[in-house]
């Protein structure tokens, strides 16, 4: 599996000490066919996760960078409660978000992939945020900014994809797999967020 | 405004007795900013408006029946339990499918439209799903099929917002105010699944 880097505190991709997803395979893969992921989008994934490999530290950095860090109600959730940074946080969670870009492109959306994105999922809410870094932040990543920031990371993440020389019809097919992919994994983020209707 | 038919059963923008929306005009602003949404979106979102108008029923009707209704776990939301056709209600629910598409492109985004957004939400709830139309179908529409759902119709939409001429950076344009107004609204109607970190 590629690597963003050899150390990453706090991932814990296929740790047998995760809270195991409660959500079901078959429910996965109806949520598959309720994004319109197809086998087609999962070659692409793979496409675009190679496309992307080396990309990850200035994907991160424009999301963190450029956008979150100059919208107050976003940035506080990688800051103390009084607004001072920590620097430690956001390195290891940065690190975090870059491998996640690739564990979407790049994972077998399986078993072990489910419960590491209900770990996420948890990592957002009052459950389990703050606790992988020991971190003195906000308790919680309101669910609606999760599924809003969506917008802007589909949004940002084309002209990295098309920055390798790609087709444009590539191009678009490893965008449209990057959109289902995503839309599949807030979906199941929802889950943890804990409404009764899921 | 803009209609897509003299009358519409069910159909209840602006009407004073529905339940207002939890979701302070504060909130929808930061929520217009975590997904991107800016003046030129609003100006795109008229013109999409313009130029989907008319195209409405070719739209639901490919949403419908070229997509869900072949998906049993999505088309049994507007069949009855036994998974007989409801024509009914399914025409109804349709009928505002359809001016939903105006709606989202030339409506203020003020607390009118606010109210009914929670309305929408409610009637994908056990709070409301069925009681609009009196129809026997299932209890609600599962939250992650909803916001699931949302690639697809992201996807689908851009050949409509291109079938009037207009320039690729238009329809470019178009599409990506689309996307975010689409990401916001489900952002809102999450609220009404009651997670508690909403």
């Amino acid at each position: 599996m590629t690597r963003v880097a050899e150390v990453m505190p706090g991932y814990g991709y296929g740790d047998a000490t995760l809270t195991a997803s409660p959500v079901t395979l078959e429910e996965l893969e109806q949520l598959k066919i309720t994004v319109g992921l197809t086998g087609d989008d999962e070659r692409y994934l793979r496409l675009a996760g190679e496309v992307l490999t080396g990309q990850t530290t200035p994907i991160v950095l424009h999301w963190r960078s450029q956008i979150i860090a100059h919208i107050p109600h976003l940035a506080r959730h990688s800051r103390a409660l009084d607004g001072s940074p920590l620097p430690a946080y956001l390195a290891a969670s940065n690190l975090r978000f870059e491998q996640w870009i690739l564990d979407t492109c790049l994972r077998p959306y399986d078993r072990t992939w489910l419960d590491y994105q209900h770990e996420i999922a948890l990592r957002h809410t009052s459950a389990k945020k703050n606790q992988t870094d020991g971190a003195p932040s906000t308790p919680f990543v309101p669910l609606r900014d999760v599924l809003g920031f969506v917008a802007v990371m589909n949004d940002t993440i084309r002209p990295y994809l098309a920055a390798k020389g790609h087709a444009p019809a590539e191009v678009e097919g490893m965008h449209r797999a990057w959109c289902r992919a995503i839309q599949l994994q807030v979906a199941l983020w929802a889950k943890a967020y804990g409404g009764g209707e899921w």
